[in-house]
């Protein structure tokens, strides 16, 4: 439904002078006046559809919940500056847990995570409810000198890459990833980076995101794509929660301790399109996890 | 349980050179760098906790979203500069409506209001789920040269002051309230506010925060206190939600065409105080609507 209603939605938001970056990126931008700019990003994560309360530790849930807010400011190449908390408890508790331990349990987790990337935990509001565990996110960024990366800057001929390995995230690395905020910040500083964005739903999905951003096409050589153990390249195109980096340059990016590959290129002919090692180019479906 | 989670939490959370004001305020501060503060508050509201669904307006759901965000920076006489949405929506919607319809209503509420006060939505995150409806909020500020206007400020012998009228909330104004920013930021411009907040938990329970902070004591002329339609002392001291401004200042502060009314006084004997015509002082439980 996401995608009908941010359509529905980006068409009722007026253009305002203090929004330099609405909706349809990783994150916002705003202008808090005087040349000062702020990068925001919110993310739900919700019980049943973003994890699983009875099945995984909520400590790892509370550090996903800031996780998923970090990737998407590395997204941006943003250096994080804070982030607030907002949560739903059940009344009843969670597993034998009161909701005073489920929430203090959620910050085992979570705050480890903003002690490692240094990100103050501004604030939050925490409730108890007839419903199950919610937790939402807002993170602030701050742009680096270089400016934002955005899903539209892509350029005909660059280079395609992406950090770390794919597929398979749902079997845990969704709980445990390591948001690309050092690697974006260190890249964006390094090289001059055309169009970036992270990977949520999906290698074929969120590239076909950033080449409609940017106007262009894209061809993966499919079997350079990095795979996750007892990965193949459906997984990698398809499975989503990777969480790591999409992006393309006109130059050569890395290296970087996590792996950094290049994976196709830019192109002007829209869509997605595979290359094969003959070199034989076809169309490839749009797959990947759409959350509902 | 969110005093009690609070301030186990307040524990947990190390001192950041970046967060100017932490946890314990109606919103926190952070730091940008090269002198750019941003403040930041988040609000979620749950159903069948702060709204019924199936009993009131999801348009006036949406807009109270935004406006108990927007009431919070007004706390603080920070001028508001964006927001972020995040929803969970039933997949079964409400009513009737379908998960979409819902979020176009609940938007129909908040997009006025947003545009009533200038304020960009910059993003969110609308999910669907086998819950109830979730809406969680966050709104940026920018501080004015003024600064920010905190709960710690009071000193002995300011003037109390509040905005509007207190008590009878939850029959609709609750819902409808109009976010005391303009009204804040006018008083900061004209006056030296010395301390503030806004009521949401009724006035009692909330001014004896604000003395908390300040480290002193308050005494309230109970027959000043500007009372709601049908309301009496005891549903202003602790019907809560009415979303006024609760100030100290050691000038007179007004007018304002939503009225203006001094209350009492900051005296140094801690605890909070009433005081009848003929001056006699006694002592005044602490009461308020306490949201679980």
């Amino acid at each position: 439904m996401e995608r009908e209603f941010i359509t529905q939605l980006r068409e009722r938001l007026p253009p305002h002078p203090l929004l330099k970056l609405g909706i349809g990126d990783d994150a916002a931008i705003l202008s808090l006046g005087q040349g000062a700019d702020v990068v925001v990003t919110t993310d739900l994560l919700a019980d049943g559809t973003h994890f699983l309360s009875t099945e995984q530790d909520l400590a790892r849930i509370g550090r996903k919940a800031l996780a998923v807010n970090l990737s998407d400011l590395a997204a941006m190449a943003a250096r994080p500056v804070g982030a607030v908390v907002a949560i739903a408890l059940p009344k009843s508790g969670i597993g034998g847990r009161s909701p005073l331990e489920v929430a203090t349990r959620l910050y085992d987790g979570l705050l480890p995570l903003a002690a490692e990337f240094n990100v103050p935990i501004a604030g939050g509001d925490t409730n108890t409810w007839n419903g199950p565990l919610v937790i939402a996110v807002t993170a602030l960024g701050a742009v680096t000198p270089r400016g934002p990366l955005l899903r539209s800057g892509a350029k005909i001929g660059d280079s395609i890459y992406v950090t770390g390995t794919l597929g398979g995230s749902l079997a845990g690395k969704h709980l445990d990833f390591t948001p690309r905020v050092a690697e974006a910040l260190e890249l964006a500083k390094r090289h001059n980076l055309h169009a970036g964005m992270d990977i949520t739903d999906g290698l074929a999905i969120d590239l076909d995101r950033l080449i409609t951003a940017s106007n262009c096409g894209a061809v993966l050589d499919l079997a350079s794509i990095p795979l996750s153990a007892a990965c193949g390249v459906t997984n990698a195109l398809g499975d989503g929660e990777d969480f790591e980096l999409l992006m393309t340059a006109a130059v050569p990016l890395g290296p970087l301790p996590c792996g950094i590959t290049k994976i196709g290129e830019i192109i002007a002919d829209r869509g997605l399109w595979s290359r094969d090692e003959t070199g034989a180019v076809t169309r490839l479906p749009v797959t990947g996890y759409l959350h509902r």
